[in-house]
């Protein structure tokens, strides 16, 4: 059976957008001699749907783009993913579905088992669990049809596990399948990419069926969907994929599985790619094409700028360069390097008149008090204004350039260099920050090598680098990541090897900054664990460790 | 049985202070005559934990907690909330649990069954819903224990279940009941303190069992726990209640109930006393005392600095009036009024120095375009720097004055009127606040009649008044309140008798400004749904309805 996969960056509830495109897809797949097409989950209206999800008016337009696609795809069957409604009175009202229809009429519908409510998930606040069958009998194929979580409860891959059923066993128990097929909005992290095949291959050998994934791509908020739909024979062995980031086609003769050999995509160009549609994405599906971007010669808007420029070309980005009392030299020279280097405009607008006017305004309740961290941050805050007072007039999103370490531990100003529409690496560690930098600069210097080399600074006070205040980054990052991805206590994390004193300032400075990260813009989600929907604290606590 | 419902203030997380508190509270109802002891939901660590409940630093230390409580309070029997672990390697790694124990030994644990999974609530992120019977005999009574949720499916009650079980029922199936007891963390909303007493009571009157209720008070972050723990008896009626908004403790004899007779309080003191003990708990649960207030002349900066007051004390919040070149003459008198007759210190700080200077800095890349909200925008901005930089440097909150009408159609500055730590009002509909003025003024004038009476305006353009660009604010919120609140659709909502354009408009500018209030300060929650972490949508969307 030749089988269309069609992975769909739909904007969530545009209704007739995403029904164009499906039709158009559809066309092509059916040109291309597809006898089955299949698009990813909740296709009609995007992945995740959030609370539109409670308006019935948002059911009903999701149920008549349905109705009119069963209309008027006629020529093969089509399986697709949206929501059905609970008849029941009892539990939650809607179904995240499978729905199989052909020549006009629904021939088969499943429900998603297994509801994922953990990290960015909140399915259980919409969804009932299904309970029907997801065997499927079309064209003499015996299929198994599931939906994203349900391919990942089994005792034997994971040790723990998140639900007490595991569908892909309980479809194995009905009948003998000549092939699964599972729709997805499965959003990207660092090497996801490699343990879904990894996974997913190991359910195929173990009961010895293909499986053919068709996922979501595109970015949703901080969501980004890396699509790289993907066929395994019945021994797990990858037999096709589509690209990954860009919305697609894999066309799948189920019949003829052959093994392909390819390298897989490397981290640091995933992530960057990852990082550049999720950029595009966002600024496009919020109705914007420009974007600017204040540059401080560091290495963080360095790399925020060239993924700014990948994402929506040179001419529509604007750096601008905001000297301070205390920047260096460096600051201006190296961001004007970088402009030349990427081919985009920059602006200088020295902030030093605004900040001493700030100074002289406040200096008859401030009196004789020292300076402290109140005229830093009224620094960060000069440049946070003039930077939204020109995305403001001139119609462009604001690019936020801090990242993920400097935000774990409050390194950074609320309302100045915090201020932003999107905050393209604040998921990217500073290390990682380092290694994409080099990425970039792999053919060509495009990344000054002065930017890359010079020790980090905020320039906020005279002589200041980020090393005053913070350990060094290849010891703050670890840490880090043990304390965010991996919930470590503070004992174990000292056990790796860190100074005890080190990792409890850390952990204290990560708590007592949550506010900071609450009121921050909107980041793209790379790692396990980012700051933003997925990560859930209090302000207000006092848990020690 | 005398049994003492105390109702707690936990911090979260704060296990040293928690089992302090309880440790006292126990002594006192001991010391009263209590023959059983019974804390709220989660009392150890406090409601909501949030994502700490995935630390095993944090269950470890609850669990010692606990055993420190069980060998400590040895005189009469404990029921108290707590989580426990699940031993099962399926499903989630937690229960909420109901703990009874005495003499050094756990008697009895029951597990929530019902899990609220909307709104503000994530429980099933967390919690296995429990299958163990709440059933427990106790000094010769039949006991049924249930938490909070557990209370909310009776059929006969509720027209739409969320749950497939109703544990009441399955409770009054097991055994005929002496009482029930239930133990909560019941977030205030506007009119709660009485849907709660009649629905319950009908509970009561249904199986002809009296009902003790022990909820959490005290606000943590958004919520607003109220108290006001009560007993009804067999027919439904209250016979018992706790103050609402503080500490305390209620004790009933359960042989004794006797019907009380008292009015209800009015839901403008409970809403007003509910935003005085959301700001106090905020400041002080986050380690501070003090706070400023911008004040503006108009009302809703007015009422928020007299809830500080109220909260903090007079002596621990400074106003600061900020004129621009936009600023009416009445709006600093206005302020100086207010502050005088709440004898609070005020500051006068004119910014329009720093608005040409941004003005000046700007004009190169301005050239000559016309002025429009940009040049607003660097008003508000420059006051929201100022603020921030008087909180600073004095180590105080800076509370933010807008009300939910205005941030729901975007009618104001991100990092500027939104900046701040907390925003007191920002639930509070606009015309709810020219209410709780007037409820302010009840005996003597605090906020000036000129504020109250005077056309709201930003002061950001000459001669500016709200209504040049929103509909009046008696049209304005209920259209809110039907799109907000119930999710109708706009041709439910024009049907009430509003015109089309302006309920589409009105919508839209929900919908567009999603981006501002996700960057916004945490704001204290009163009605049914709040913006903020109860309400989840996404930026980039294309909905149109």
């Amino acid at each position: 059976m030749k089988i269309g996969l069609i992975q769909l960056n739909p904007v969530i509830g545009d209704f007739a957008s995403n029904g164009r495109v499906i039709k158009e897809w559809a066309a092509k797949a059916v040109a291309q001699g597809a006898e089955l097409l299949v698009f990813p989950e909740l296709a009609l209206c995007g992945y995740p749907p959030q609370d539109y999800l409670e308006h019935p008016e948002f059911i009903r337009q999701q149920n008549l783009l349905l109705q009119e696609l069963i209309d008027a795809i006629q020529d093969v069957p089509v399986l697709l993913g949206a929501f059905t409604e609970n008849p029941s009175r009892q539990g939650k009202r809607l179904f995240n579905a499978g729905i199989l229809f052909h020549r006009g009429e629904v021939l088969f519908t499943s429900h998603k088992k297994l509801l994922p409510t953990y990290d960015v998930f909140d399915e259980q606040r919409y969804f009932e669990p299904g309970r029907t069958s997801q065997f499927l009998q079309l064209g003499g194929k015996n299929i198994g049809i599931t939906i994203c979580e349900d391919l990942f409860n089994d005792p034997d891959i994971y040790p723990e596990q998140l639900y007490k059923t595991d569908p892909i066993g309980l479809l194995h128990d009905e009948d003998e399948l000549d092939f699964m097929i599972n729709i997805a909005a499965s959003p990207y992290t660092l090497g996801k990419d490699k343990t879904r095949i990894r996974d997913f291959g190991s359910i195929c050998r173990k009961y010895q069926t293909p499986l053919l994934y068709c996922n979501q791509v595109g970015a949703q908020d901080s969501l980004l969907f890396d699509g790289g739909s993907f066929v395994l024979d019945q021994t797990g062995a990858l037999c096709g994929q589509a690209a990954s980031f860009q919305e697609g086609l894999l066309l799948v003769d189920t019949d003829r599985l052959v093994k392909m050999d390819v390298a897989p995509t490397s981290d640091l160009q995933q992530v960057y790619d990852a990082l550049v549609m999720g950029t595009r994405d966002y600024v496009r599906k919020c109705g914007f094409s420009k974007a600017i971007v204040g540059l401080s010669g560091g290495i963080d808007s360095a790399l925020t700028c060239a993924i700014g420029c990948d994402a929506l070309g040179a001419e529509n980005i604007l750096g601008v360069t905001l000297p301070s009392p205390y920047s260096s030299q460096g600051s201006v020279a190296d961001s004007l390097a970088l402009a030349q280097n990427l081919g985009i405009t920059c602006h200088t607008l020295p902030i030093a008149d605004i900040f001493a006017a700030f100074k002289t305004g406040l200096a008859p309740f401030f009196g004789d008090r020292e300076d402290d961290v109140t005229e830093q941050n009224l620094q960060a805050r000069s440049r946070g204004v003039l930077l939204m007072a020109l995305a403001n007039k001139f119609g462009s999103l604001l690019l936020t350039t801090g990242n993920k370490s400097e935000l774990a531990v409050g390194y950074c100003t609320l309302y100045g260099d915090m201020s932003g529409a999107l905050a393209v690496i604040s998921d990217v560690p500073k290390m990682l920050v380092y290694e994409l930098a080099r990425y970039i600069n792999r053919a060509e210097e495009t990344i000054p090598l002065n930017t890359i080399d010079k020790p980090p600074s905020a320039e906020l006070a005279p002589a200041q680098t980020d090393q005053d205040d913070l350990p060094p980054y290849h010891i703050l990052d670890p840490i880090l990541a043990a304390y965010l991805e991996e919930h470590l206590p503070i004992s174990a994390i000292v056990e790796q090897g860190f100074a005890e004193a080190v990792v409890e300032d850390i952990v204290r400075r990560i708590k007592i900054n949550e506010y900071k990260r609450k009121q921050g813009a909107m980041g793209l989600k790379v790692t396990s664990k980012a700051f933003g929907f997925g990560r859930r604290y209090p302000n207000a606590q006092g848990f020690r460790e």
